[in-house]
Parts: C-alpha cells; sequence; structure tokens
C-alpha cells in the first residue's frame, strides 16, 4: 500500500486499507457496543444499578422511591459517563442510553419513566437535540396516558452556536452533569414535581458553556473520523457529537484557548462581578487530566479577574465524545440553595461523595 | 509539503512540519506542564490540598496528622490522577511529581516527608523504576538523619515483562492505585509503621496487573510519539510510560485482548478458584469509559469462569500515560480485612467515598 498525503497529516484513529475499516477501539463489533457496555455496568454496579435490556434503560437498584419525584435522562451513548455513570442515590432515577450519538427512543423512555415512578411525577432532564426533544416529549404524553404526571427540563447551555446541525436554539452541554446532580438532590428532599420544574428552569437560565476539541472521535459504526482538523488546528465552539462550531483557527496555548471560551460564556449571560459561580471544566474523553487542571488554573484566574467567587468545581471527563481531546468550561451561578445542593450526599457511578 | 508514507499511516498527535513541532495539547509550554497543573490543583483542591513548589509536592492541608502514620508517594508526572489526586484523607499525606515520565528528586521526597510526618515515621509507596527506587531511598537516608522513622513499600505487579527499559525486575503500575487506598485507610486507623510495612507487602505479594496499548503518547518535551504502532496494531504488555511490552500483535476484538490479559495475569499469582478478588479496570487516559466497561464485562465473565469471586471493583482512568489509549487489569486477592480497607471512607480529588 502506498499512500500519498498532500498538506497535512490527518488524525485520527481508524483508516480503511484495501476496503478494511481498522478501528483503534476496545470493542467487539459496532453493533455491540452499547448492549456490551451495559452488560459492563451491570457487572461492575449491580448492588447500586439494574439494567433493562428490552428496551435499553438503567435504573435505581431501589427504584421506584415512593413520595419521591422520579428523575429520568438520557441521551445519546458515546457521552460517558452522562447519562448512565450518574444514575443512583441523589442524581438520577433512571438514564436512557441511545446508539452513539443518535437519540433513545420513546419507548426507552416510557418504559424507563414507568418503571421508576414512585407516585410523585417523572421530571425529564432533556439536552436540546431535535432528536431527543422529540422523543422525550412523545415519552411524556405517553406516560400522561398511563396517569403519571410528567415535566421537562431543558439544557441549552451552549453559548458557541445560536443553531445546529442537530438542534433548534442551542445545545445542550456541560450544564446538563451540573442540572443532574443539583436536580437530584432537590429530588431527594422531596420537593414536589412543580417545585423541581422551577428550581431546573432556574439552573437552566443560570448556566452557559462552551467547548473545542484538539482532535475529531470515530463513532464505531462510521468507522472513520467524524470530521478532519490539520496538524496545527483546532475547532472552537465545538458540539458533543464532533458537529462543527463556531470557527476554526491555529492551534494557540491553552492559557490563550481558555480565554477564548471564557470571554464568550462570561459576556453572554451576562456573569457579573461579585457573584458565586460553580466552575466545571470538563474534558472531551481523549484529554489528559493534567492538561484539564491546567485548564482550570486559567479559567479560575480569568473568573477571579472578573470578581467571581468560585464557589464549588469539578474538575474530569464528565460529558464527553469517545476519545475526542479537547474540552468545554461550564460557569454556573450558584446561590446557598444550590451550593447546598450540590454538597448533597450523591451515590452514583462517577460522582459519589457524603457531607 | 508532500508526505509519502509507505505501509501504514503513523497514528500521532505531533508532526514536524518544516521544522515546527505541532503538539495537540492543552499546554502553554512543555517547561510549565507540571507547575502549572500544580497551580490548577492547589485552585481547585485548596480546601483540601497545599501545594509546595520548591520543591514541587502536594500534601494534604491538614499535614501532619499527630500520631498517624505519613504515607508518602510520587513518580514522573503523566500518569494523573496518580499521585496528586490521590492526596487527602483516607489516602495519601504527600505526592511527589517529577517531569513527565520522569522520577522526582530526592529532595522533594526528603520534603515532602518531613512536612507531613507526624511522628509515627513515613511510608513511602514506590513504584518499581529504577529512578524512583534510588531518589526514595535517599531520602529516606536523610529523613533517618532527621531521626524519622522511614519504610518503603515497592509495588512490582506489572506481568508483563521481567526486567525493562527502566526497571530491574517487574515494573510497578495498577496495584499502586489500590495500595495506596489500603495503605491510607489502614494508616487512619493509627496502625504502626511496622504493620503497615507488613501489610503493604502482603498486598504486593497478592496483586498482578498487565496492561496494552491502542495508540502511543507524546511527552511535551519530546514533542513526538514515544513509539510507533501501526494502523491494525497494539502492544501488548505496554509500560504506563510507552516502554515496550511482550510483543506488537494485529488489533483484535475487545474481548481477545481481555482474554490475552486476564489468562496472564491468573495464571502468573496464581489466583485460585473460590478467591475473593478485587478486579481494577484501568484506562491508559484516551481510551472512552464506554470501552472500559466493555472491557470489564468480559474480564468479569473470565474471573467468574475461573471461579473467582470480585468483592469490589474500579473502572476508570486511574493511572495514565497521557493520553494514550489502552487499557490495563489489576486483580488483588482480597480477605475480609483488605474489604473493610477498601470502604473505608477516602476524600481526594480522585478518589472519594464514605461509608
Amino acid at each position: 500500500m502506498l499512500l500519498v498525503i498532500v498538506g497535512q497529516q490527518k488524525l485520527v484513529r481508524s483508516l480503511s486499507i484495501e476496503g478494511a475499516t481498522f478501528m483503534k477501539k476496545l470493542i467487539n463489533s459496532p453493533e455491540n457496543v452499547v448492549r456490551e457496555e451495559l452488560e459492563g455496568m451491570e457487572l461492575a454496579h449491580g448492588d447500586r444499578l439494574k439494567v433493562s435490556y428490552e428496551p435499553f434503560y438503567i435504573a435505581r437498584k431501589d427504584a421506584p422511591v415512593k413520595g419521591k419525584v422520579a428523575l429520568v435522562s438520557g441521551g445519546g451513548s458515546g457521552h460517558e459517563p452522562m447519562h448512565g455513570g450518574y444514575v443512583g442515590k441523589g442524581m438520577l432515577d433512571a438514564a436512557c442510553p441511545g446508539h452513539i450519538f443518535t437519540s433513545p427512543t420513546p419507548d426507552q423512555m416510557f418504559e424507563a419513566g414507568k418503571a421508576v415512578h414512585g407516585g410523585a411525577g417523572v421530571l425529564q432532564i432533556v439536552k436540546n437535540y431535535t432528536g431527543d426533544v422529540m422523543n422525550f416529549d412523545l415519552a411524556a404524553d405517553t406516560l400522561r396516558e398511563e396517569k403519571i404526571q410528567v415535566e421537562s427540563v431543558l439544557t441549552d447551555d451552549d453559548v458557541a452556536v445560536e443553531n445546529s446541525l442537530y438542534t433548534a436554539g442551542r445545545r445542550g452541554v456541560g450544564l446538563t452533569v451540573l442540572m443532574e446532580k443539583l436536580l437530584g438532590a432537590a429530588a431527594e428532599e422531596r420537593r414536589s414535581l412543580a417545585a423541581l420544574k422551577k428550581l431546573g428552569d432556574e439552573i437552566r437560565a443560570s448556566g452557559r458553556s462552551m467547548g473545542m476539541a484538539l482532535t475529531p472521535c470515530t463513532v464505531p459504526h462510521a468507522g472513520k473520523p467524524s470530521f478532519e482538523l490539520g496538524e496545527s488546528e483546532m475547532e472552537v465552539g465545538i458540539g458533543i457529537h464532533g458537529e462543527p462550531g463556531r470557527r476554526r483557527v491555529p492551534l494557540v496555548p491553552a492559557d490563550e484557548i481558555v480565554a477564548m471560551l471564557m470571554e464568550t460564556v462570561l459576556k453572554d449571560l451576562p456573569f457579573k462581578s461579585g457573584e458565586s459561580v460553580i466552575l466545571f471544566v470538563n474534558g472531551m474523553g481523549g484529554t489528559p487530566l493534567i492538561e484539564l487542571y491546567i485548564v482550570y488554573r486559567k479559567a479560575a484566574q480569568i473568573a477571579a479577574q472578573h470578581g467571581l467567587k468560585i464557589v464549588r468545581n469539578l474538575v474530569g471527563n464528565y460529558i464527553t465524545s469517545l476519545e475526542m481531546a479537547g474540552c468545554s468550561i461550564t460557569l454556573l451561578r450558584a446561590n446557598d440553595e444550590l451550593v447546598q445542593l450540590w454538597d448533597a450526599p450523591v451515590n452514583t457511578p462517577a460522582l459519589r461523595w457524603s457531607i
């Protein structure tokens, strides 16, 4: 085989050679990725979680929790630990995984909601993607036919683009993780469905995010990278499915990247001097933790320069795009109530603490 | 520029074009990676950690803890969250980060040990690499000159190779994470230095690991990948610095990879039917969590086929090689005492739980 590449070498983890596609992934077959992951999660966390395979969903082992509003989320797979890793006491009651980067179906959401409903209603946490929104709406209608009260909270925190390949309006990204933690804690307090809906809408209005990518990722079914980036390029404002961002620009040092993201996020709400915030620096899956702390460092410095007080933080790979290298930054205004909900005990595979 | 590549395309995150090296990393400069990471950790976790910059080490905020044996570890950076992410109540008192993939210096280990010594001695947890062993030995001597009792526990759990590029004997890998958790819990119980040394040696004798890589990683100073792998190749038995493994073989499905690793690990001790174990599936930094659960699934199935009872587990990126894609599997025989120590509360940036 002779490859001739003019200009720039591609950064990929897959290549088709003589008709055969090699993907550098620890999988058995693209068809079975989600099922086998669920089997692995059940084997690893069966003490706390139960898994339904027809249709796919992950639920709290002790669900339904009587008298508690049941929190149900879901979305395409490939963003792990979101959402399955956030099922457990203090966070979600159920999560519905779609195929990689593909919305789950209404029957998954319906069956999950029905299974975990504890008599106090179901709150759906939905990232703003057209498929997710439509299917959660259909599931909500079907749940209501079963006399189950349903409300939905949307996340659309990505300031990068107003509309995108997969959305009308802004995309739901990093804020979703914070939303699930905060509403999960509030639900444990036995707040009503209406109160949780109101709180969720307030959180939605108070958080903003933006991300960037150094490399693409490869969806197993596609067998090739979702996009291409030159060796000295990055994509600013990227979505979590590799959908295009705001602009493709030359790679610059981390501090400049963080300044770009922070300035855009800060101006959007806008965040004002004197406010308290939760600062969430997220890795896209293929970014070493050492780099995320370098990002956190600059983000915290910029936040301080703008007079913001960081009252809580989260640093790590929490909402990812498979093996994509890159990061996102989320800021959320946090009053005392949100701080107390953040600190409340949580026991899930991916987030776990006590007071 | 015209690149002609015969045979196989290289899988890299860096490329030298017309003399300039582009590395796809969220850093500012190779020289400042470790310092800036430490600044980020201090900003993010300053409530629990304190950072010394001359020389570099991370310590528990409440250190020295009077009457408790102080646990000190360290090693090259690039394996985050190990070791700095494991500093805190229930785990390490201090961690000394070297430059990327480079042993820390004796003065770091000495200053850290002296700073966190609470009057009951210092236990060093040392991965078996020539530089680490030599420098921790020198630091121990200097601490003893200050009338501080010092013992050391070694990890050399990697069954892949007997000697390697950086070691006499086997390399210390995944078991180190479990060792730090277990000894950290035992130290909180105010066990004596001699008792902790004995327990550490027992854990060392009871655990085995093996890893593999799908891609190399790029050390910032080097600016190019630590090794090269063809598009359809993987390296089995890889070390955590990208040092060569046992063999380079064609990429196969995840289940076959896991079987290779598990068979070698199981036979080595050997683990026997009826035994209880802790199963730790670790990502090398660039592996999506969805793949690690697929690995866990098969590892758990094989363990069950061999009559092993998995009493606890850990799945995630805990001892990494920058952005390398790949995984390692660690098995540790676990009696009731170790299970109780595993379950004991821990509060560090990377591992955190209460009972």
